[in-house]
């Protein structure tokens, strides 16, 4: 009861740093970026904030010029202004070059973007690599324009510039990482994009507050181009240290968990998930490699190889009010990102107590002479010590805790449990360093 | 139809062993147990008895004090005796210490077991590492006791003394071991125990007058205790030699028979059975390691590591008469120990035929030539040369018997025949030296 | 659509040559094969034309005596000739010994065939390896004949002389081959098995006009002999460079398509017929290789080994026409000859396009910068671009295009042409030289 106060306590905390995110205009470059970070540094001051030039070429790509925007807008033939930026920015095309002209009715609608099929919603449109300039509104809205003189107006700047990211390391015993990846690069939307980075924010936070064997790498990046750079600067050390990664993305919604695979669905970040999932949620959605679209297909990557799998609830482009304004601060929820956080931590605590046992005696130990008969009711009694024996069953130096959780079914974390007694009653051991 | 009656003479037999056996007081130490060998020495003289004393240390556990018992009653306050350890030795629960002394029913109760939901039937208690006493009776007659002055009175001894147990070494070619593991420690139930040992005692007798390849070891021992201390005096030979191992129990009811898979379930132990089982009776159950229960818990620890599964029929603690006074003569059956026999023996048998073969020539060899056409009706002609082609076209030296009637479809006992009729033709040989 | 009537155009004519070859008496020896090698050779002059003298030893077997008939007939008591040779072959047994004898009605039953079952029919009957005479007619009319004298009149010879079959050699730029094979050994029966020859011929005639890579051996021989004698006098080069094969028989008629498997079904051949199969006839039927028949019986033979497995359309034996005058020129059908053309060529140019490839650059390429964004309609052109990056997540230098297609759901000769864009982009490699 305790623990699940903790997560909703948690999950409001995170809720709220999302609330304070969600009016930033984020593009792939620009102020909201760094606005996003400082915000998240209030959090956790540890965080280091990168900033790379445009021009910069990452692997098969350049860093774009910097994209900042004061005010936009569309003002009608009767002086009436709509779409306008500053009540919401995904009224503004990402990456729309300055503007100030008068067109007919028919010139704008090439310009305009809105959604029949859901029309009291904004769409999110962007146009990184291509100059040109858009708005996108409600279809009711546009339906209801008439002929007539329109003033289509953008101050904005597209310059050269930087592509700032944020960056947390939280060094363990070990040089072994657990790898933490979001991104911050959407306008206002709430659970694709926010719920990703306050999560990790707050995941960071209690890393930092518990004793790792594992070191923790947590990034804020713009998606894709801003993964791809963040790469091409440390692909050498991840390579090297990165035992598991989680690209965290739409987490914050009301449905069960996602798990997307890894390009071939068998590293030990899939594992971990996939323990943990099987009794956290069991109704949990599994994706093949196929349906990836966030930031694990650059960590996948042929070359790259990094055993990162992602996690989301309803997975992007599954939820109608995905890349709209309805992705908004009633879509996510408290809870949903309280147990996002719990799902999240009992990875990373599965992750560190992972290991290899081996049982230190031949046949089956006497466990009541040892005490270590549990002391709850008779019936729970049977069947703990029915499990823990099991544990010992399979503690023969070839399994970890995960491979023993899929065989016996029980939590990665309940066998860590056991195997902290066993260890301190002498009878088993680690069967290797782990190191 | 032979065949019928030769397991029908052989079920009955093994039957009226067990009836023999069954009144004796047996338990994990004392005088039943010597008496019980005694017996199954009568049908196989060349087991050899071995005893261990008292407080020797095998492995994690210490043998414990023998029990003998001469008499125990409870003294009704109307001087009727009841729950007499003459009239059925479940009454006295196992390892019950020397007592004699009155009390109320109050007090007595602590000291009863019964079964509410089988009113008729008495439990069976033991309290082998606590020295403490009770009884077992009917929850009917329990129920009738009246408030009063009882005496209970125990004719028990708990000294040091030493464990007993039984072995039987048959020596075949090759030092290489077949196990068969059978316990004598219960008292006057049938399926669980005596069905075991007693298949076992007939078992032996049949391989012993049988030219065997592989040695064959078969033991008696008191359950866990027994099984751990023999470990302990022979890990390193058995170890070194045995194959395959099955540890009997349970199997002389009128259910399908079960199978109990080893730790991975992929040892030939394994393999055999389930390939025997599968046409002997297709309609087996097949449970998991984590279904275990009896001493292939300890033959399957980690270290031990010998490659043994346990076959039952239906397998304890899934029948209501388990443990109980209703365990008894009529809930085994001759035809049921028939069977059990008939399915030790074809997997001894195909375990003994098992080899990998090669064909000698080219391409598909000319069978009618050759004379290997069988000459039975023209379909059933048909249908077994197609089913010897099949043999041929797998006989590559990659599988043995086993493997070919997984793939075919094919008792690996037909197999062996294909296999002499072949290679007294001169078409196939034996792929590497199986020893 | 022009494929389609390509495949239609081929399917003509192969359909012309099965009804030229259709009249011919073809035994598994005699000129009826030599007349039907010199049919093929119209088609194919490349044709190499081998012959094997009687009495030679090819592995097990011998090579049997040649057989060739002039006329066959049976005379009635009434003067009128019925089961007439030169009306329809299939009435003369295979192999009937020349004779000219008066017999009685029921003298005369013990030579006839006739299926009862289907009355209009006439059975296919030889006895190659015992010498005797036989008639097979339509049951209907053996219903009809009446008592009296019966002249049988068989003016065949059975003689040394030599078995003759087909070769064709097709160099690619590679030792290494892809090998089919068909069987030319029956007489007037057109899905078994001029489906197979003709096939063949008109697929070699394509291959011969397209640069390969692969060498390719397409063979004509008499089933089971002919194979045999075959790989007597070619196994070693096989062995040594047959890469996959594919062995042709009953691939004409309406059925879907089916595939036997090789040996352990895990060859290229198995490989690529799946994966070609998968998306050309998704209802495609497969057989384990517990249901072979024809010459890949030969060709997976232990120590023969080559990964060889069987495509039919409906699988010999299970159509009821087969092996009876039914099996005609109306079984087959010129579009189920095409498609079976279409079948051979996809999986001919997968294998010959199959390589593993490896990505160039890390994360990601930037597709629109390299203009390797489809121009089609904007759906389809999402649809490939993901199918693009999908076959390029995959190109890790593991997977072969078989690998991927299975993966990816996409067709390996779709892949190849992506293949060879992303080649030309310099965004892939080959990962090892195939060769």
């Amino acid at each position: 009861m305790e623990e699940r106060h903790e997560w909703e306590d948690i999950g409001q905390k995170i809720y709220s740093l999302a609330g304070k995110l969600f009016p930033i205009n984020r593009s792939i470059t620009g102020n909201g970026v760094r606005e996003t970070l400082a915000l998240i540094k209030e959090i956790f001051p540890g965080l280091m904030i990168h900033e790379i030039p445009s021009g910069t070429e990452v692997f098969d790509w350049t860093v774009p010029k910097e994209w900042n925007v004061r005010d936009a807008y569309i003002e009608c033939p009767d002086g009436r202004r709509i779409a306008e930026f500053k009540k919401n920015n995904l009224h503004l095309v990402g990456y729309s070059v300055p503007t100030d002209k008068s067109m007919t009715l028919e010139e704008l609608q090439a310009h305009l973007h809105s959604l029949p099929e859901k029309p009291e919603a904004i769409p999110y449109v962007t146009s990184y690599y291509e100059e040109r300039f858009g708005f996108c509104l409600a279809h009711s809205e546009r339906a209801k324009l008439q002929d007539g003189n329109y003033r289509v107006f953008i101050d904005s700047e597209l310059t050269d510039g930087s592509l700032a990211y944020g960056e947390i390391i939280i060094p363990g015993e070990s040089r072994r990482e657990i790898f933490w990846s979001s991104y911050i690069c959407h306008p206002s939307m709430a659970n694709n994009e926010l719920s990703g980075p306050c999560l990790a924010a707050y995941l960071a936070k209690w890393i930092a507050g518990s004793p790792c064997r594992f070191t923790h790498r947590v990034i804020f990046v713009p998606e894709t181009i801003g993964a791809i750079a963040y790469l091409s600067r440390n692909i050498e050390a991840m390579k090297e240290n990165v035992t598991a990664g989680f690209n965290l993305s739409c987490i914050g919604d009301r449905g069960h968990f996602s798990y997307i695979a890894s390009r071939y669905g068998n590293t030990l970040a899939d594992k971990a998930a996939k323990s943990v999932l099987r009794f956290l949620d069991p109704e949990y959605v599994s994706y093949s490699f196929l349906y990836r679209g966030s930031d694990e297909r650059q960590y996948n990557a042929p070359g790259v190889d990094l055993p990162v799998c992602c996690l989301t609830r309803t997975k992007f482009g599954r939820y109608p009010e995905y890349h709209t304004s309805e992705d908004d601060m009633n879509f996510i929820t408290p809870e949903a990102l309280g147990g996002a956080f719990a799902l999240c931590r009992e990875i990373a605590e599965s992750l560190d107590a992972n290991r290899r046992y081996r049982v230190k005696i031949l046949c089956e130990p006497q466990m009541s002479q040892r005490g270590l008969y549990p002391t709850m009711s008779k019936r729970g009694a049977a069947w703990q010590t029915r499990s823990m024996m099991n544990f010992i069953a399979y503690c023969d130096g070839t399994n970890d805790l995960f491979d023993i959780s899929g065989i016996i079914g029980e939590p990665a974390t309940r066998l860590a449990d056991y195997a902290e007694v066993l260890s301190d009653a002498g009878l088993i051991e680690e069967a290797e360093e782990s190191e």
